[in-house]
């Protein structure tokens, strides 16, 4: 493989702002988020943050937690999912950068992946919402064990479709 | 009001563990749940820790983050709601305790409430999920600013029941 063949593989980094995150799905934070006072006053609602689903007649949200392992960067990315039948979000539970790999979709396959460093300086603790049937790769946790909170789609029904890339892409930190 | 009616409106206070908090919903917590291992072993799923539901045809699930305000102690609680179209869960993100006021139903009202001090020592960063109907008083920070997760039922129909004890009742600590 010659060298400007080996860069094209490393997988691009967008910036995590809403804006570019909003072909894939939602920023779930309080920070830019319409919001209204509850309760007399005494709490504020940074309200309905990410758009769910779960399709299916026995289909309904679950809440879970992710424990994932930190993986080591550069990292290469070869297998890619999506959930056809609900979206999947995920709320971090530390103040510790993590990363989230996109692929849009080319008929029925996964394109060219991004990648976005969450980093909790930028809107406080944060999780994302992946859009039912956006491609993407499983949890990476960085640098520690990290919790997620989760709320993804439970029933009956294949909710789950993987897809390797012939060849392996390279994700690198930034 | 004489001294043993004034002690009489005094919450009782339970320990919080999944078995006293079984009647009123879930606790949300990785600690003793049921888990086990997905994406190849580098991360810990653990499973489905809310009984979450939302009634109406054009129900669905939110979430929102709720931002409450400190509450000082003691103080009065009156008025508490309940939600016949759906469950409400909250997960704390920070490190702070906070206070859980419920109550049985009895009739079409609260009955005595009761009151669980969430420490997070416990559990570590946990939730709770208040299942459908289930008499509750709003939010109760502690001694900060205190954020949420909250995932609950949006949609049309009237999901919201308020109620005020004719006495207050007096929220004491512990």
């Amino acid at each position: 493989m010659s060298g400007s063949e080996t860069r094209s593989r490393r997988i691009r980094h967008l910036p995590f702002t809403r804006k570019n995150f909003a072909p894939f799905g939602d920023v779930i934070a309080a920070t830019g988020a319409h919001h209204y006072p509850i309760n007399a006053g005494t709490t504020e609602r940074y309200h309905d943050l990410a758009r769910l689903e779960a399709i299916g007649p026995s289909a309904r949200q679950l809440i879970s937690i992710f424990r994932g392992l930190p993986r080591t960067l550069p990292m290469q990315i070869v297998m890619m999912e999506r959930h056809p039948l609900g979206s999947q979000g995920f709320f971090a539970l530390q103040r510790e950068p993590w990363m989230v790999v996109l692929a849009p979709d080319m008929a029925g396959k996964p394109g060219d992946p991004v990648a976005f460093l969450v980093e909790p300086d930028e809107f406080g603790l944060c999780g994302v919402n992946y859009h039912r049937n956006i491609w993407h790769h499983p949890l990476i946790a960085l640098e520690k064990v990290c919790d997620f909170l989760v709320v993804d789609r439970g029933g009956e029904g294949n909710n789950l479709q993987e897809y390797s890339y012939p060849e392996p892409w390279l994700l690198e930190r930034a």
